[in-house]
């Protein structure tokens, strides 16, 4: 049998670098790479470079910017008595959506995860105490996944945030909008009983 | 609420350009582009380049290639008599993996779709009646795809190969292995009564 010319047996191995992208798809991108106007491919290689080149994180809260400060913590119209905690950037982006929260961001970028070798050292902790040590702030919203490393993120900083005498509070967890009970799995329900509020 | 910074808007849309990728997936392509080493990002980025760089069609069958004529069609051990139709250069391969076909190729680049606009005259079709009047041909295998385009396409092909007098065949229809006669669709099984064969 004949193999895939070398370039592009390249450009396949390099898209199958990225998670969640298998061999087919990255065979499929590929292909359309190679059949869409050239124009195209050269854009998103160059826009690839650009990003790579132009973005880094802000020097306050971690978050993915041009400019440092971000656009958030430069932004004089927020809350800065509250921080909301996430794992990554791109999790600001999904509460910025809500539209619910006007207060300040810290990214950890990544969670504790003793099984990767990822201790407290390795992410943004030290600076977010420094941030709360400065006083000024009477919440900390820990909005790391319900996953079990997110949760262990979770208790660890309240550990550590304790001295501090503030608000260390938890996204909710329970079923999602729009759910059927009956997929939902038990632990969710637990946490969604658990978590119960009063109906008004 | 805040935007993405804007060279991750940029590359979040130039990912979204890709057909099956969509709003999600774009932006879960690009944070990943953003936290890997660097290295891979504008490893990535240059493979998109070269590929596009040296990958041509070859001038025989319009395979993808480095070298014209391509590897299949400058391969002395095929059999230069049989010629297997397909749309685009990537269905060489998978055919390829079947090690089942050891004849020569001719990629279409396309199918007819009046809808679209696709006539004849857009496809590689005049190249391919050219190499069956040449001569040394006895048959070619129509394996476009058993969609509305590809079967019409392949009743087109046979009615223009009609006047050379050689053995034009079409892929089987029927059901793919492993599938559950419950889950097929109707006209997948009544393919498959058609084309029975006999047990050996």
């Amino acid at each position: 049998m004949t193999d895939y010319t070398p370039p592009l047996a390249r450009l396949i191995d390099e898209l199958k670098k990225i998670p969640g992208i298998g061999r087919k798809s990255a065979q499929r991108i590929a292909f359309h790479l190679l059949k869409t106007d050239q124009k195209n491919a050269l854009l998103l290689a160059q826009t690839i470079v650009q990003a790579r080149e132009t973005i880094i994180h802000c020097s306050i809260c971690n978050n993915m910017t041009e400019v440092d400060p971000c656009e958030i913590c430069s932004d004089r119209n927020r809350d800065v008595s509250r921080i909301c905690v996430v794992e990554e950037p791109f999790n600001i982006y999904s509460i910025e959506k809500t539209g619910l929260f006007q207060g300040m961001y810290h990214v950890l970028l990544g969670n504790l995860s003793p099984i990767r070798g990822i201790g407290p050292d390795e992410l943004k902790i030290t600076s977010l105490l420094e941030r709360v040590r400065k006083g000024g702030i009477v919440e900390v919203i820990l909005a790391t996944s319900p996953t079990t490393d997110g949760s262990a993120t979770a208790h660890y900083l309240t550990e550590v945030l304790r001295p501090f005498k503030i608000r260390t509070t938890r996204i909710a967890l329970g079923l999602p909008v729009g759910a059927d009970l009956d997929y939902a799995d038990q632990v969710t329900i637990a946490k969604a009983i658990e978590g119960r509020t009063e109906m008004k």
